[in-house]
């Protein structure tokens, strides 16, 4: 499971699966992880939210593009990446603090250390927003690393071969237009500036 | 329908979900579109492209991240970004001129002029290759873009606030330690190199 927290750890967005009345849904949404539970979040008005505390079988899918495997055919091109796939099922937290921590750890995940440079949820916020712990039955990690894998009669061809690296990156910081005078960059922006956000395999 | 192509265009992976007796998966997959249809392909001998193939109903995700949207309170944190939400079925294609022409659709649109350097699938690997063509039934797009929406109070706060812009980029390209000598980069790979992946919006 070393491998399925890790890439879970360096993700952003989920893909979070289920099905109604056999028609199936995938939909984008942030997460956050202690390597133990898997932290969703969302309106507790949304459909989203109420459809998956029901405790229905969910998917999770995180994917981690690494680099483009150029082949010197069309047929063995693929791509550098890590994914994780996790069976399971979401409960609501109701527990006060539990819920609060969750928020944190999704909002560490999202941004380090950003939660403790702003106002935190007032009870008001916390009443409209439902919590989730998505709990793993069955979890399974997928990486490809390294160059092409060509077929023998191929490698004599006159054509380039090799991978091409996918970054993500943090460009400049856009200040609100409505920020006051004189408040400067906080610490988890700058941070955030000056790290690739995904260091990739040097495949 | 133009902002869902215009997204689908940008995107380099589809989460897309199925489900077998009630269990839902979703399996990022490399995908292609010509405004019409969109394209997926697989080992003829996976499990997945035979499940696909039998026109099960499909979900297909694609989610562009372009900022993290810093508020002044947790609670108004989000993410700039676009997704695509596309309900339908995928057909299997028969017809050998028209699983060439998709193969390069998805191909062009992983690593654009690349198609035209390399060899072409020959009969045997066309063979062990399934093409699929989802078929939208519906489908939605959804955006957002520029600065934080903070609570009224809270813009009297001594706190940064404001958009991380994050950026997919090509690093330098890494070639296969079996390249021949003297074989230098192509065209498909220098234009790579040079083009940010994907143009964020200016928000």
């Amino acid at each position: 499971m070393a491998n399925v927290w890790d890439i879970l750890a360096e993700g952003s967005i989920a893909a979070v699966g289920f099905s109604i009345h056999g028609q199936p849904f995938v939909i984008p949404m942030l997460y956050g992880s202690d390597r133990e539970l898997i932290y969703l979040h969302g309106s507790a008005a949304s459909r989203l939210m109420r459809q998956l505390e029901t405790g229905l079988a969910a998917c999770l899918t995180v994917t981690l593009i690494d680099g483009i495997v150029m082949a010197r055919s069309a047929f063995n091109h693929s791509m550098n990446y890590r994914s994780v796939v996790a069976f399971g099922t979401a409960k609501k937290i109701t527990d006060a603090a539990q819920k609060q921590s969750a928020l944190r750890t999704i909002s560490e995940h999202g941004s380090p250390g950003r939660w403790a440079e702003v106002r935190g949820p007032s009870q008001k916020e916390l009443k409209a927003t439902t919590v989730l712990a998505f709990h793993m039955e069955e979890a399974s990690a997928k990486v490809r690393t390294g160059p092409p894998s060509d077929d023998d009669a191929d490698y004599a061809l006159n054509i380039w071969a090799g991978v091409l690296p996918l970054h993500v990156t943090a460009g400049d910081p856009i200040a609100d237009p409505k920020l006051r005078d004189a408040i400067e960059l906080p610490e988890s922006i700058r941070n955030f500036e000056t790290r690739q956000l995904k260091p990739r395999s040097k495949s």
